[in-house]
C-alpha cells in the first residue's frame, strides 16, 4: 500500500459529500411554484444552474478575473438562467435571490458521510478541499454534522481546482507533504490534478450524482491508491493501512 | 444587548484558549534537562522565547516581510534564545529543534474551555482566530478536542492581529457584518483593535497566563459588550441574549 502514511484526508464536496442535484432541484420546485412555474421535473433547473459552475470558475483559472468566491459566482449564474425558466429576474426581490442562492449551504450529505468522516477523524485530518467558499462550507457542515478538522479548499488557496495551485498551496498550508494526503472524490478529473500534484487518491463513485441517466464516472479511470463504494469502506481501508 | 445578532464567536487562542506558558515551560525543561542544563524555573525560557513572538509578528505587520506563518517566525525565534540558555545551536539536530518548535501544536486548553466551547457550538459558528497557523490550530484542536467550526485566523487572512485586515478579512470571508461576529480573547488590545473593526468583545481574563506575579490584563479596560469569568460564563451571556 502507498496510503500508510497519508496524514490529511481531503474531500471534494459536491457530488462526492453532498448530493447537490437532489437539494437544489427541490428548493427550485418551490421557488418556482411560488412564481407559477410548474416544471415537471425541477431538476432540469438544478442541471442549468450546475452548467455554468465550470465555466465560472474558468474565468477566474485563465487569470481573466481575480479569484471570486464561489457564493459569487453561483448568484451570477442563477439570475443568468431566471429567464430560460420563464422567470423575470427584476420581479425577484434580492433577498429572494439571496435565499434560493444559498441553497448550496443546505445541502444533505449521502448516507454513509457522517459515519465514515466520523470514523476517519479518529485517525486523519479531515477537511473538504472544495470549489465551495469557507462560509458555505461551514453552513452546510453545522447544518449537516460534518465534523471536519478545518475548512480548507479554493478561497484559502486562491485558487480553483484543478489549478495545481489549490492542492499545492493546501498542502503547504497544512505543512504536509503532498504524499501525506489523500484526495477524495467521485470525479476522476479531480483525482488526475490531485495526482499530478503528488497526492494520494480515493474514488467514491456516486453514480446518482447526476441523477438516474448518469453516464460519467461510473468508474475509475485511472489505477487510483483506492476505490471504495461509500465513505465507511473508504475509511476502512485507510485505516486498516495504518502502521501501529 | 447589544450582543443579540452575533453568529459568529471568535477566540484568540495563546493564552485566552490554550495555556501556552505551563506547557512550553515543561517541555523546555526536558529539552534543556536532556542537554544537560539544569533551569530552576523553565518558565524563563517560555518567557524568552514569547518575548519574541510579537517583535517577529512587527516585521511583517510592518511589510518590512512579506506574509511568513508563525511555525516559521517561532522556529526562528527558538534558535535565537538558545545560546541565551547555554545550548550550542549547531549541536542540535534540525529534528530535535523542529519536535521542541511544536510544543505551540500540543497546548492544554484551560479547564472551562471544551464545556464552554461544546455549548456555543450548538448555537453560533466557533472558530479561532488567532495569529497561529492553520497546521498549528488544526493539531491543537484534535489533540484537546476543541470542537472548532473552521480554522481562521491571520494565515487565511494573511495579516497579523492587530493589523485591522485580521479581523476586517475575517468577516468578509465569513459573509457576515462585522457587528454579527463576537470576538473573545483575554488581552484588551486584541479587544480594542476588534471593536475598531465594529465587532462585538468578550473578556475572559486569564490572570495566570503569565505565571502567577501577572499584572496586564487582569481587568476589562474597556466596557467590552460581555465580560466573563470563563467560558461557561461565556456561553451563558451570548445563549441567554438570543431572540429565540
Amino acid at each position: 500500500m502507498t496510503i500508510e502514511n497519508v496524514k490529511a484526508v481531503l474531500f471534494d464536496v459536491f457530488g462526492t459529500v453532498v448530493d447537490w442535484r437532489s437539494n437544489v432541484a427541490r428548493e427550485a420546485g418551490f421557488f418556482l411554484n411560488s412564481h407559477g412555474i410548474k416544471l415537471a421535473d425541477p431538476a432540469r433547473f438544478a442541471d442549468a444552474w450546475r452548467r455554468r459552475y465550470s465555466p465560472s470558475m474558468e474565468e477566474v483559472r485563465s487569470g481573466r478575473r481575480p479569484f471570486t468566491r464561489l457564493d459569487v459566482l453561483h448568484r451570477e449564474n442563477l439570475m443568468a438562467i431566471l429567464p430560460d425558466f420563464g422567470i423575470d429576474q427584476a420581479a425577484i426581490s434580492a433577498a429572494e435571490i439571496d435565499d434560493l442562492n444559498h441553497v448550496w449551504h443546505r445541502l444533505d450529505p449521502w448516507p454513509d458521510v457522517i459515519t465514515g468522516l466520523v470514523r476517519l477523524k479518529s485517525s486523519h485530518i479531515i477537511a473538504p478541499l472544495s470549489n465551495g467558499n469557507v462560509s458555505l462550507m461551514i453552513d452546510m457542515a453545522k447544518r449537516a454534522g460534518l465534523p471536519w478538522d478545518a475548512i480548507l479548499g479554493a478561497e484559502v488557496a486562491q485558487a480553483y481546482k484543478p489549478t495545481p495551485e489549490a492542492y499545492v498551496r493546501t498542502a503547504d498550508i497544512l505543512g504536509l507533504r503532498p504524499e501525506q494526503i489523500c484526495m477524495v472524490a467521485a470525479h476522476n478529473s479531480d483525482l488526475a490534478a490531485a495526482r499530478s500534484c503528488g497526492f494520494r487518491t480515493a474514488f467514491v463513485p456516486r453514480p446518482h450524482e447526476h441523477g438516474p441517466g448518469q453516464t460519467t464516472d461510473l468508474v475509475a479511470e485511472q489505477d487510483w491508491d483506492i476505490v471504495a463504494p461509500d465513505f465507511i469502506a473508504l475509511a476502512s481501508a485507510l485505516q486498516n493501512s495504518l502502521v501501529i
